[in-house]
């Protein structure tokens, strides 16, 4: 019986790498999967694919009724994840992300650990499982490696990213630092996009102590490219905010060559928001001086700030 | 920074073990943990731990102040967890169960399979990191694989289950089939137990569509030593689910040689809970030919009858 296997909505370059190599994983050790992602590919991730010759996978947004159980990668909780999660069977997780608003009426397969990307630890699996990975899947998973970590200086990076990202560009052949600051350069154009798709393209949803919280990231070379279109971006915030019920709606704008961010914030919970970085808000926006997680750094400043 | 690692409330050989036994790993590579436990350890837990020269861990309610980070085996579930949970950070997970009612602040590590026994994948742990068994470790998680699979025989048992068991009776040096009989005849003595004490030796809660669902399971060598006491456990129950808000108390009974149940059932919810096997209530009571596992076959089946 077919199954699908997907990570987050507003897939990142892990969610849709994690996808094809897990679900070629799967394959290989006698499951019948076929990845596919909830949104399209963003910039990043289309060079990463074109470089390694893959396609992108089918976007889906519902899973019925192509098939009854799925397997998710990169995520774990429902808001995050395909509209219909509730009406399916999930018999396998991969994740390295905090565990919320997820649960399941039976038993399951599911390994997440404390480290920077899904792909790191798809990479010990295939290892410990003695599952060749083929070349193209090997260059798709240091990107996703590369991108989530930020060409490992984010503080989220583990030894097991380093190890894993070098075993793989050993493999894949390239020299990861020199394709590494290609690729998130590739991620960075945010010219090309509308208010509204920069505020959307990378943003998650969250239940953080009762508060409906919207985290988007954008990555750049320049803070600038962003922080020029603050009030258009606010005018955008404010809208969807109250559309979807959101009590803070926060824009991470991270320089991913000097590994620092910025954020601009919108909702009721604003201050509380700067109050969580021991900051006030100057013209909405929070300086970030060293922060470039929103896993690791901001979602856990924020729920404690929202007690 | 000492962390303490526990399995559920009313321990079974299986949570008590794991703690053990994922305690002395972790130790073994390099963090400073304390197996404790969160209830006495019964009957059939008592034969193993004698058998293998074990000291019984301590008993905790509460892990604060004590520490303030902790590993749970054989759980994951809030309410079958320590009385304060909430208050502390959890840095591991290893679990062969359902995962519903838990959540982290952080990402975390977490190792779930589908399989008969927690030890099962601790055993899997402990040969994947190459780190030796100790011989009286080994004979007591080969018990609890023989506790939670019933010597092999409950429909929870995989392939995976057959191989650690014999593994380990290999390291501990025994006739696993010999002692498994002996220890589950151990645990099944139940005239030396109150009432009370019957229907909640081994009793969970759980939170099955909305509904408070109480679930006991007493293994016995022949049904009438407990069905003899229906209508005084039956009063027993009764004073439970009201002081408890339980919408649905089932006490299952297991003949653990012939791998059969009946089940004693009271409250709101109880005809729905017979309907659950295409069963009538007879007399309080619905058998259950077949059926041993109260994860892989009466949780499931209870919460599809309770939608």
């Amino acid at each position: 019986m077919k199954q699908y296997v997907f990570g987050h909505q507003n897939p990142d370059t892990d969610a849709i790498v994690a996808a094809i190599a897990f679900s070629y994983l799967q394959n290989q050790r006698g499951y019948d999967t076929q990845a596919v992602s909830l949104g399209e590919a963003g910039p990043e991730t289309v060079f990463a694919l074109n470089y390694f010759h893959t396609d992108a996978p089918k976007v889906i947004t519902n899973a019925k009724p192509d098939v009854d159980s799925v397997m998710l990668v990169d995520h774990n909780e429902f808001q995050q994840s395909v509209a219909d999660i509730e009406e399916l069977e999930i018999t396998h997780v991969v994740d390295h992300h905090r565990i919320a608003n997820f649960n399941t009426n039976s038993p399951l397969y599911y390994m997440a650990k404390p480290v920077g990307c899904t792909s790191t630890i798809l990479t010990q699996m295939f290892i410990r499982e003695e599952v060749k990975i083929p070349k193209e899947i090997a260059g798709l998973m240091m990107s996703a490696i590369i991108s989530d970590t930020l060409l490992l200086k984010s503080p989220t990076t583990t030894e097991e990213d380093k190890l894993a990202l070098k075993a793989l560009a050993e493999i894949a052949g390239v020299n990861y630092e020199e394709y590494g600051i290609e690729m998130l350069k590739a991620g960075t154009n945010v010219d090309s996009k509308s208010d509204k798709e920069l505020i959307d393209a990378d943003a998650k949803s969250f239940d953080l102590n009762g508060n409906n919280v919207r985290i988007d990231q954008i990555n750049v070379v320049d803070f600038n490219d962003v922080t020029k279109r603050k009030d258009d971006l606010m005018a955008e915030m404010q809208k969807e905010a109250q559309s979807e019920n959101y009590d803070l709606f926060v824009v991470m704008v991270t320089d991913v060559l000097n590994s620092n961010s910025k954020m601009i914030v919108y909702g009721d919970k604003a201050n509380e928001a700067a109050a969580a970085f021991n900051a006030n808000l100057d013209n909405d926006m929070v300086d970030l001086p060293g922060i470039v997680s929103r896993k690791k750094q901001v979602v856990p400043a924020l729920t404690d700030a929202l007690k």
